[in-house]
């Protein structure tokens, strides 16, 4: 069976993914969709709106024969890691298309830029270093690097268009795995990935749509309607659900203590703690600890590795122990489970309990937190199967 | 000056401790009345019900003219070491006479009983282990153990009233000490101090206080007129207050993290970290914790050290390190601190913010965590002066 594969964080679903699982499917000619998606906590670092077993299941009313979890310590890290976690799984179920979204879609040469990025890195490197030493953020010293060693060649590309970097970032993780699939750039429509506007009819971006059902407003105008019951009745998770237990950290925990977790380095730790003696919420400490350097999203992401007590340790450890978590298959994906058995070498894992000792810890803490501040939540992520649906 | 003290936790301060206040002012004819006092978290490892600066107005307003702050590696432990820790800091003031209460007050040898202890440590040692092995509580064993040997010599005392055991810890502390103070043992009157019944008409335990205060009856009969406004404006913390980052200590660290944590041994973390999976409220954890072997008091510490992520090596450290932290203090307090300038060998700290570094940081992290479910908080005990009364 010929497989195409997505990698997304559906947060929540909403037309636009449709509107590209769908073509991913025609387009590619593929017979079996597959998604790979984060699990609870996202690439901006921070918690999913709504759980991963309600986004599996709108994925999989609309058309992924497959829901695999991208775990913790790929979802929530910068866009190459995240890029290499997901590229990497999808090489190991010998995935033979891997469609995104984009923006200038087909007019971008992905596979050439990342053979020229192979060829020059060690350039890259140091334009990216130079820039961070102007006090540039990382994904501006990126792009600055992008429009810098790229011009000669490719004048028109406009790198400042976030899909953009992230689409090359899937291109050069492709090219380094062992089994690189055929790259399928769709145009994204409607509206752009942050725009925080709904602009378009029916399409509207995904932090749009999560302010509007922060605000109460009606979002069944942008979200498949097989879908809009399961965002509705959902209960709804932000950082500020989080605040106490990270604020508890910070003010419990030593600098030398920080400095040991996942992606706290260069002294930020003391001002981190600073901040969480001052803020009485997750915003104001967020604007307290943001500077020039480090954008929000990064910090986001410290924070998200402090409140899981996310050790370096505990990241190196988990490298070594890749693994494909079941979230959600239709018949057709459960027959291409069965096909791809012999050529794998991730366990699959269906459910936390039964897997093999190692692998599942660290996305085990994230589902434990995530559940946290809501006492009763119906299902136990420990124990929670795949979702099946008869497709 | 003569000075004469009393060490005390004053959850919250009543009519019993004033009684006690005045007598032992009068009986040892002391013209400073030292009171080692508690912070904010106390021995049965609980929150204090209203927090130390309120506690220490209290006793200010009712005879005592120095408070100083019993630490929390102190505070927080058994019943002898808690007791060597306030026997320390009065020693260490020169202090003349220490009074406690007790049952059957003035009928105890202590002194002699603890000349007993000291020379019959090996046995003492011998048979509270015999009993342990027989899963005995810890309490229990002590008491058989000093039932068993004491029979022959002393057969009348009652060694299960709970004031009596602490105050042979007094006594075996005081005999220890570099500066011996003379005992003052006075009876209770009215209340047991566990009684959770109020029998007496002005006279009620703490615990029964607490559970007045809580279910939000009037407890103006049983509190010094002067003291109650400080009681019923107070904000209340208890345990439940807390639950929510004991849970997610519970729920994020490995049993090996957990055993890192003083007091936390003999394999229990797997029992804590069981029933956190299963409980929704403190009180439905510790009911799933508990054991024949363990009191619920030894199980509420061990929580406490959790929550308070307070190592065994932190513990160590603390002990190299012992301070006067100086809550309160009155105009002859203020006299009697400078008189004793030249015996004390441990710093007086007035702020923890102007503190010798490396002596308040377990102490500082007490006051963080105690604040912390309460979003404001009206002073910041970090730079938190003494209280001063004229008298």
């Amino acid at each position: 069976m010929k497989a195409v594969g997505i990698i997304a964080e559906f947060n929540p679903f909403h037309n636009g993914h449709r509107f590209i699982l769908n073509h991913a499917k025609h387009k590619s000619q593929a017979e079996v969709l597959i998604v790979v998606m984060s699990g609870n906590f996202l690439q901006r670092g921070e918690p999913a709106l709504i759980n991963k077993w309600r986004r599996t299941q709108a994925a999989l009313a609309n058309g992924a024969d497959l829901v695999i979890e991208l775990p913790f310590t790929a979802a929530t890290e910068s866009a190459e890691n995240f890029a290499r976690g997901g590229v990497q799984l999808l090489h190991d179920l010998h995935c033979d298309t891997l469609c995104f979204g984009t923006e200038d879609g087909d007019s971008i040469p992905y596979e050439a830029l990342a053979v020229f990025y192979q060829q020059e890195t060690a350039r890259f490197d140091d334009l990216i270093q130079e820039r961070l030493a102007e006090h540039y953020t990382y994904p501006n010293a990126l792009t600055a690097a992008w429009e810098a060693l790229t011009h000669d060649t490719w004048p028109n590309i406009n790198f400042r268009q976030p899909n953009i970097l992230l689409g090359l970032q899937y291109a050069i993780a492709n090219q380094l795995g062992n089994h690189p699939m055929q790259l399928l750039p769709l145009n994204r429509i409607g509206a752009q990935h942050s725009d925080e506007h709904i602009a378009h009819e029916a399409f509207a971006s995904g932090t749009a749509i999560r302010s509007r059902v922060l605000e109460g407003h009606d979002i069944t105008a942008f979200i498949p309607e097989n879908t809009q019951q399961l965002v509705t009745e959902a209960t709804k998770h932000t950082w500020a659900d989080y605040w106490p237990l990270l604020h508890y950290q910070l003010l419990l925990q030593s600098p030398a203590q920080l400095s040991l977790y996942h992606g706290i380095s260069e002294g930020i730790e003391y001002r981190l703690i600073n901040a969480a003696k001052k803020a009485n919420s997750f915003s104001e400490w967020l604007s307290l600890v943001k500077t020039k350097r480090y954008t929000v999203n990064r910090i986001q992401r410290m924070a998200l590795n402090i409140l899981m007590q996310h050790t370096e340790a505990d990241f190196q450890l988990q490298q070594q122990k890749t693994y494909h978590h079941l979230l959600g298959m239709s018949t057709t994906g459960q027959a291409y489970l069965k096909q791809s058995k012999k050529t794998r070498s991730f366990p699959v894992v269906a459910t936390f309990s039964k897997a093999p000792p190692g692998y599942t810890f660290v996305d085990e803490k994230a589902t434990a937190l995530y559940q946290l501040p809501f006492k009763k939540v119906s299902a136990n992520d420990y124990t929670h199967p795949p979702i099946r649906i008869e497709l």
